[in-house]
């Protein structure tokens, strides 16, 4: 909880939300018959509104992006790092838009929402999402914002790969794109990750299939192990190792079967406030999305050619010691995005706290972004 | 199952088992009144019993490490690769012993043993064990089959750390010490994902505080999200993009919530497989000896100290493609036994597996792992 709002905050934020009562076909072949997205925004749209900024959110975070809602709040949004005053996402210069994608569980239409058909939540009827129902869902968003192009959409992790969809969908409705720390399509390994979060969910018994609402449960202990086991994907052996090491939880014995280490209630905890928090069946789905998320799959498994359709210029990030999405996998994109002689910058940090570091002050990281980003202020400027 | 015994195979093996009517005393300071251990052997003991090799296993294996216990088995034993007449661990020259570690679910004292105090199964009341308490038994059954002195301890993963703590503890009862694939101790990251399988375990309903015995069930789901978990820490990232990449089970939808990638239901299998063979308290209790080994932690956290006892010869090797006990923690063995003045041989191999690969066929570890071995033959021919 901020005793002052800092500086360089973006202050004190509403969120906000719209429903559209218009049908949306997605992917799937499934029709959602309304959906509301939920969504902050900070700093001000100038008047010819060329100054408006996308940020796209990864698996298990929202609309909140940065700010505090009151001053009650323990924590800023997830990326106050790099959204703020002076800061990389600078609100002074640029209005910034962030909502919580389709199927999430903080206020956009999920599976929690009551389906119009039934007067009951959604549960497992629920249809799948895929990452170009959420850029889909987003453009129906800037057309009622009013803003015809994105100065840029900007995204890490799952949020990247949002930023790079949205390069290949509406090629025309940005002018640049911000790929951070994500990768083409997920790895065996990291779809194998996923599977056992999905597993812990649904081998809880109270899961009920999915309908565990109304049951008046949630599957506490099998969100419990996802997040755990998410979590210990998003840092680094490094950072667990020089923030907790092998030190002993305070009063654990020095030995046998009950001695217990910091990094195992730190775990545990971070499980449980997660189970508290977030939708069960958001997990399954966000994760299958993640899962089928591969632009390249209709273009004959070719990325040069799936990104042939873009204009954007591209900046991409990634994070030495990210081993969920390596460097390799920027790569990849970086690759693709030469063969088409598409405007690129590239930067790999130098960084020790895995997939989270695109979440932290790495100054580094923070330089080359705003250095960007500046460049993207300067031509809205002089546009 | 074979049609016929290969001929380079040790062949129908029966297993072993003996009941020591002693107590042992463990390191947690509770008192085993009376235990059993299960084990196997292969080839024969010559007259001096100075061909004797003690192999030692790894978290999830048993006694059962080469050949068939019968013709209609599936599968031989777990080191196959390595143990039987011509192979690195040359059964027409050695005469080898596997046993089932103490706490563990194969025939030896575990929590599914009966305590004699209760006439019930030990369910979690089973005493914490150590890794020096297990090579405390092994010693037992050495003095039990008059092998005063193995002509080497051998072992990968966990069953390396137990061939160094041989070393440390009975530095006369040894000629070589052979360490594979094996670390001084646990990484952060290693424990991290060790609770994480422990809290699937307990969370699981079925888990009844480990008493589940006497309400005849098994916490299936949990066992099977451990083992699901743990399968891909024992493979490399490398190796399950080769196995599966991103290939679609037969019969999956090409796209949406019910595509199943072949590496999900792969994992689905293994992990039932195992919940239907193994005793979930023995893996609680497994996973704890391993985070609690550290053989510096006596020695003012200094390896190089503790292995200062340590008279064997030691044959060291590590695996590249390893993310779970990679090269730099078999490294940290090597530094201290260097430190120490003792024979050693080191290699790191190249190779795809992951952590798994220590029980691979791969030419440049079997000729490495041979070559050293017959160095050991040859030094029991001219004893």
């Amino acid at each position: 909880m901020p005793e002052v709002i800092p500086e360089d905050s973006a202050g004190l934020v509403t969120p906000l939300a719209i429903t559209f009562q218009e049908s949306l076909a997605l992917e799937c072949g499934a029709v959602l018959k309304e959906y509301t997205l939920s969504y902050e925004t900070y700093g001000e749209l100038n008047a010819n509104a060329s100054n408006a900024i996308l940020v796209c959110h990864a698996l298990s975070s929202n609309h909140h992006a940065a700010g505090y809602h009151s001053m009650d709040e323990r924590k800023p949004g997830w990326w106050d790092s790099c959204i703020g005053p002076g800061k990389p996402i600078d609100t002074n210069r640029f209005f910034v838009v962030c909502s919580n994608n389709l199927g999430g569980c903080h206020g956009s239409t999920g599976p929690a929402s009551t389906n119009p058909d039934t007067g009951m939540p959604y549960g497992k009827d629920f249809p799948d999402i895929a990452v170009k129902d959420w850029v889909h869902s987003q453009a129906k968003l800037s057309d009622t914002l009013n803003i015809k192009r994105w100065a840029a959409v900007v995204g890490g992790s799952l949020g990247g790969m949002q930023a790079m969809q949205w390069a290949i969908d509406y090629p025309d409705r940005l002018a640049h794109s911000v790929v951070i720390a994500a990768a083409p399509r997920l790895s065996t390994q990291n779809i194998a990750f996923n599977e056992v979060a999905r597993q812990a969910i649904k081998s809880d018994p109270d899961f009920h299939d999915g309908n565990y609402y109304e049951h008046g449960v949630i599957p506490e202990r099998g969100l419990r192990l996802a997040r755990m086991l998410g979590h210990i994907t998003y840092l680094s052996e490094d950072s667990m190792h020089t923030k907790f090491g092998r030190e002993l939880q305070e009063g654990s014995p020095r030995s046998g079967y009950e001695m217990e280490f910091q990094v195992e209630s730190y775990l545990r905890h971070q499980g449980t406030r997660f189970a508290a928090e977030f939708d069960a069946n958001t997990y399954l789905l966000m994760t299958k999305t993640l899962d089928h998320f591969d632009p390249a799959r209709d273009y004959g498994h070719d990325l040069t050619r799936a990104l042939n359709r873009a204009k954007a210029r591209f900046l991409v990030i990634s994070f030495a010691g990210d081993w969920r999405f390596p460097p390799e996998r920027s790569r990849e994109i970086v690759r693709a995005l030469l063969e088409n002689n598409l405007d690129l910058s590239y930067a790999e940090i130098t960084a020790n706290e895995g997939h989270d570091a695109f979440l932290m002050k790495n100054p580094h990281y923070l330089d080359v972004f705003r250095a960007y980003m500046d460049r993207v202020a300067n031509e809205v400027a002089a546009s």
